[in-house]
């Protein structure tokens, strides 16, 4: 560990680090979006006329897609066609000067480039590459397209997520392109760490599959364990009764219920002393054998009041419960607000839009947003000033 | 960037720091795991005589929790009783040679136990503390309980997943629990870069909460921009058409279909060209208004064939199409076999169990299993020889 290097008050964990971002849509700008948000200088390669294909994804503000917002904070932006010679020397000089290369291209892209891994660990020897694909590098499938739907599916994602009998279901976020981009993340920030200690770049390979399967954890042990194929079981634990969504007589509310203890104290609150003394619901598991008939018992109770009545009895006595919340009602969730879990970001035209913050309060003193969303190559000349180049439009 | 220290071949990126871990079940054991994985030498401290609470989780392995053996790799394990002054003097000195310490009691347990963060900073200047919670460590629910069932509800995450109509569900993994646990790693590779530069340690306040609304990103975007509350949309994708799961003749596959001209091709190779010029499927957003006459129409087609056939014809012709996988299929698959995605642990009775891996390769010629998931106690003797302290029994 050095200590010879004293930070100045604004310093972020990540400062000092160059990332050249060559990704697009979600799963590589998400992974950027956290190393800027975290003090990484994100530099965003785009291509000339079009850019981040996320540029043209619904729904819009102010003509700017808000897809592309959400992931695009703490960027500049400079457009490059890789297959001109012009622009091509501008990128090497990038790379030259930069700590990091994320890119989400198909295998195979880059070394059509010329900027295959061997290439650029020869040329520019302290660089990090981080590669996320939908498949990896490697393997019988590594050349095939992939999107968040086919690793979800692919991965067995889908296959414990939904209500059982109701078919497929996705995860309603985009859990295939967002574990991988988390998880590139981490693949960097410990391949810095290292080079901290040897002066080495490395290659960071990130498969989108493999991040799911990694995501599965328990799902694979317990069919690893019990030799049963786990299926989707709708809202409820698949190890803990009662612990599921319930409706109350206004909406729906989770009651939590992790031993028998507290099982026999929620059937005291819920005044349902019959059902603390029925056989059939003694254990947890005898409970998770007869979950059904339990939850239309307890259900039958619950109806008869409104949740806010059932969340302060149950939250005053110990039972852990929480609200069910729309994306309406967590925008305005005191908790969240409390944690300054939002930030605004604005179009180039100056139109606000809420989006997700980072959950890491990197500190610093510094807003989140350091810097908005960038229209295509509005940093061409500042970069291009700084790499001491000729201010050529792009191409 | 030092580059005084040379690294031996076996080399991992977090080799040379030490994590002391109080962590219990998921997120924070999750955490840990990958710091493990990813080189760090990591000491659980666990409550003499029951340890981990994961440890009594079912279902059972040779006696040993199925869910504890999939989160607890490359770990040593020591029982501490953290209120006996004997065990707090190994603890402390633990901390004076730690890098990293990593908790995930409810926000004040710490405190009570003498061990917040102002008095652990003063102590232990050079310590990194990661706390993960349910909802963090300030704001008004900072000291409410919370499981991944309660954040999924809470933050939105329930909202947006499942079936329309169907009510409530869950993603079926613990999407609550392991989010946190990918960000409290980033977060604490963060604060060592950053402690690289200036030699202090600093507090990562994980929230659950805050987690999940991060990885709602574009949900909240999307409500941002069109003021429509998202809700569940089964297995489609929200704003491409077809880009959906779809029933063959023996079973559901993936198609992706992200442009006009991809819908055009997918028609041609289905022979439904009375589709392609069908108006109400001309365009995506006429197609997303069509979905279900859409869907109805393409699936009375694919039940003609096996999915084989389709998914050969589609991806033979550039169409992103993949399988649709259980759990039992995607342990089986070439793919995430190829890339070695699956890691066996042992139970210290020497049974075997399947487990996932990690996805990030991190090189160094070392097996991802270093160490096997540890009996509880089991590394005292050499971890107080180390400490050069008296052997005695735990508590």
């Amino acid at each position: 560990m050095s200590t010879d290097m004293q930070v100045s008050q604004g310093d972020l964990p990540l400062q000092g680090i160059t990332v050249i971002d060559l990704t697009r849509v979600l799963a590589g700008p998400a992974c950027t979006q956290i190393l800027g948000d975290l003090g990484a200088r994100v530099i965003k390669v785009e291509q000339p006329g079009v850019g981040d294909d996320a540029r043209a994804i619904g729904p819009f503000v102010d003509g700017t897609s808000a897809y592309f917002l959400s992931v695009n904070r703490n960027k500049e932006s400079i457009a490059l066609d890789l297959k001109q010679s012009g622009d091509r020397e501008i990128f090497e000089r990038l790379l030259e000067r930069a700590d990091v290369l994320v890119e989400n291209y198909r295998p195979g892209t880059m070394e059509k480039l010329g900027y295959g891994w061997p290439e650029l660990h020869a040329r520019y020897p302290q660089l990090v590459m981080t590669s996320v694909s939908g498949f990896g590098q490697t393997g019988p499938y590594r050349g095939f397209p992939a999107y968040d739907m086919v690793v979800q599916a692919m991965s067995g994602m889908m296959s414990v997520t939904g209500h059982p009998g109701a078919g497929p279901c996705r995860v309603g976020v985009s859990i295939g392109d967002l574990g991988a981009g988390l998880y590139a993340v981490i693949g960097t920030q410990s391949a810095l760490m290292r080079r901290a200690r040897n002066g080495q770049g490395e290659r960071v390979d990130v498969s989108m599959l493999d991040c799911q399967v990694a995501l599965l954890e328990n799902a694979i042990a317990r069919y690893g364990a019990m030799g049963s194929v786990p299926g989707p079981i709708g809202s409820r634990h698949p190890s803990m009764t009662p612990f599921d969504v319930f409706v109350a007589q206004d909406g729906w509310f989770v009651i939590a219920v992790g031993s028998d203890a507290l099982f026999r104290r929620l059937c005291d609150l819920l005044d349902l002393a019959a059902l603390a003394g029925d056989e059939r619901f003694a254990t947890n598991a005898l409970r998770c054998m007869h979950e059904a008939a339990l939850k239309e018992l307890l259900e039958k109770r619950l109806q008869t009041q409104p949740r806010a009545h059932w969340l302060k009895l149950l939250a005053d006595n110990g039972i852990p419960t929480g609200e069910y919340s729309s994306v309406a009602d967590i925008v305005e969730h005191p908790q969240v607000l409390a944690r300054g879990m939002f930030a605004q970001v604005q179009t180039p035209g100056g139109q606000p839009l809420r989006v997700a913050g980072n959950p890491l309060t990197v500190g610093g003193g510094q807003p989140l947003v350091r810097r908005q969303p960038p229209a295509l190559d509005a940093d061409r000349e500042r970069i291009l000033q700084e790499l001491a180049m000729p201010l050529a439009p792009s191409a």
